[in-house]
């Protein structure tokens, strides 16, 4: 197939122009392809494979000759515009928490449960970005030894939030450089040389709504709706790349030198564990590579059916963008 | 008393400032001061209570009039100095990892094992920074409910590592907003926008250094030598206050109310743990707090014997300096 008409809705936000790079980088065989965005961003142009391409709003009948459309733009707008791609004939691929819990409508990471993509009835969500490099290197162990628990530590970055948090933790800084007072406006505290225990709104539960996603997209994603899991989120001065501590037991003893095998030998995932050579994932390093790393993979001393490690992916890329394209290229 | 004659060692280092600082804000009644450091410091001015001191480097008979010393000058400096400073007579409070964990030194957090103080042979040792905070908070708990199993992930300060640490995050910053290239002395890796799982240095069984004082303090503090615990420790862009995520299982079946007013009425600690109006610990907060703060508590959804916490603390203040002279308060 070398004709599917495209369409990337909400294309000048972060992940949006990610899921435009990714689709020329991939060489992905679009017919048409069309950029959608608010009002404001009507008229930008882009560069795709050499052509130019202009932004336009979303109108009635804009998705009549649509395939695929890739949406990145936010759960209430998500919510109006994806039930009218679907309407219009085009299968929608949703980077929202819109619909991701819905019994009809499948979570999808490629290398995990590709299968499911063949269930969709029009709309195949995309998982949050913490969920997914979770999940990358969880699969593989709850293939081999089964998962009796996991226990999760985030260290996100502000790109997580949207271009306008990746410009306030920039501000912060420099104007921290130059003795200024730094404003928060994003944030509800200040980003920079700060932790913010705080992702998403809270519950009632004392949770934050990015901790239950993890809770709830892993179980999904897994298909193991009583997975004990439990997680906390937090927000730090980092551009790109989430960072997570896991904690994991097993239901059968693996040691640690299968496991690293194992994770070595999954597409997708790069081990980076070398720590006398000071080699382990670093947010920084996830700007330049697409696979989930996986590193400071150890025995937890306290119980030896269980073991740490240490995940970082790009949250743009394989945390958003480069999975949903990924969807799209395994529907073809 | 009055007439406690004191030294500093290590004066002139980011916590040997701070106990010079604390000294005064809490009217020690040092008789004597004497302000030590290596030879590039000597003849640097402090003030103290009005008077100026001048910093002096140690030579024999130095510690012949002194009763408390407390150092802070490292592993190697202090295996050699602090025997010195017991055999012309001081007792010697030491914040390296150099006796910490030798049967004959009691390892101290006034608030916890306060008798331990009186045991000594001339060395008190003061836990890292990380354990203090994390035992602060676990020592009421595990007095109430006992405790099963402690896993923890940090988000570590740049302060822990020292003045020099501090300046590389600022220079990097300052370069970043400068458009210039960042440059990495002190850390194997950039530290600015990024996260680093590298605290100390690496043993054999994959664990940092930083990780098994943790596990082997907790250990102490709490007089419970196979108590089960796991870490991961990670230095994160913030200049100070140490962060982290703990989960804990309970032995017995403790609610998240009477878990919070426990804690809420511990000596020291402040309960920070209210979302709805965005409070919850921050390192930004630990600048001006000197009390351990903990939020985010709430059930462990995966066990409800289990809970997670979130706490906060000054790792220069409580978890160095500050802890340091309470020992030496307790003494009095």
């Amino acid at each position: 197939m070398d004709n599917v008409n495209t369409a990337v809705v909400g294309a000048t936000g972060e992940v949006g122009r990610e899921m435009v790079k990714i689709l020329a980088e991939r060489d992905f065989p679009a017919g048409k392809l069309k950029l959608f965005a608010t009002e404001k961003s009507k008229g930008q142009e882009f560069s795709f494979k050499g052509e130019s391409y202009y932004v336009d709003t979303i109108k009635e009948g804009s998705f009549k000759d649509i395939d695929i459309a890739l949406f990145s733009i936010g759960s209430s707008p998500s919510k109006e515009i994806v039930p009218q791609a679907v309407k219009e004939g085009a299968v929608a691929i949703d980077n929202s928490n819109a619909f991701r819990m819905d019994e009809n409508v499948p979570l999808v990471v490629p290398e995990i449960n590709p299968r499911m993509i063949a269930e969709h009835e029009g709309i195949i969500a995309n998982p949050n970005c913490s969920t997914i490099q979770m999940v990358m290197a969880l699969k593989p162990i709850y293939d081999r030894a089964g998962i009796e628990k996991i226990l999760v530590s985030t260290y996100q970055a502000v790109s997580g939030t949207g271009k306008k948090a990746v410009d306030e933790l920039k501000q912060q800084v420099k104007d921290f450089a130059a003795g200024q007072e730094m404003k928060s406006e994003v944030y509800p505290h200040q980003i920079a040389f700060n932790a913010l225990p705080h992702i998403d709104v809270f519950f009632e539960n004392g949770y934050t709504k990015e901790e239950m996603k993890l809770v709830r997209e892993t179980r999904k994603i897994l298909a193991d709706s009583s997975l004990a899991i439990s997680a906390t989120a937090v927000r730090i001065p980092v551009f790109y790349g989430h960072a997570e501590a896991v904690n994991v037991e097993t239901s059968e003893k693996i040691s640690i030198e299968e496991l690293t095998r194992i994770l070595a030998e999954t597409d997708g995932i790069d081990v980076v564990d070398n720590p006398e050579e000071n080699q382990y994932p670093l947010p920084t390093d996830s700007e330049t590579n697409d696979n989930v790393m996986v590193g400071r993979i150890r025995e937890d001393l306290a119980n030896n059916k269980a073991f740490n490690m240490w995940i970082v992916a790009n949250n743009l890329r394989k945390g958003a963008a480069l999975n949903a394209v990924q969807i799209a290229e395994k529907m073809l």
